[in-house]
């Protein structure tokens, strides 16, 4: 099972903030599309000045963390890239396959925790 | 058990390409001085422009992703976030106990695998 951690409190310098906050809507933009992935909510992800962020792990997979994420134009790749995550073994999806928005905004990726030796 | 992944191809602009690059350097200093902690070197990180880097995690508790490391200067602050980490339950250090450089350059953080819920 692949997991989409989505920060709900995400909020760029100048969103009205009256409004609903564009991590709050790019969770529930998330959910709703998911279909058979599993989306999370957390507060806080730690990646504030790129934001909106997402994290896309699985047990025994590479987790990869993406950011500069807008709720009205980003929605499908994240799950393009969830679901390219979800069918590779180790959670590694071919760059070239990765949308292009994704490629340019990975913040950083994590071995899976059984990792020995130098990971490559 | 608490691991601290090190990136070993990490090099900054204008580093010496015939010199040991920063990220082997502090991977070797971190294995020195781990004691019980475990230390595992990748190939990447995907934090390339905000290097070196390191990601601290263990089974059942958050990731911290850590980056801008200089391998002359933050071996120790690596090191006692890890300490920290490996101390509490879900690897949150409270925030005012994490030394200065891991406060302002904590790249992003994960859930762990089994969180559900809103997560804070």
């Amino acid at each position: 099972m692949s997991t989409l951690f989505v920060c709900i409190t995400c909020r760029r310098e100048g969103d009205p903030p009256a409004e609903k906050r564009p991590g709050a809507r790019l969770y529930e933009a998330l959910k709703e599309q998911a279909g058979d992935l599993e989306v999370a909510p957390v507060e806080c992800l730690s990646n504030c000045t790129r934001s909106c962020s997402t994290a896309v792990t699985a047990s025994g997979k590479w987790t990869y963390i993406v950011g500069n994420l807008d709720p009205d134009k980003n929605v499908g790749d994240i799950l393009e890239f969830a679901r390219l995550h979800k069918a590779h073994e180790h959670g590694l999806p071919v760059w070239r396959e990765r949308p292009e928005h994704i490629r340019r905004n990975t913040i950083a990726r994590v071995p899976p925790m059984q990792s020995s030796g130098v990971v490559k």
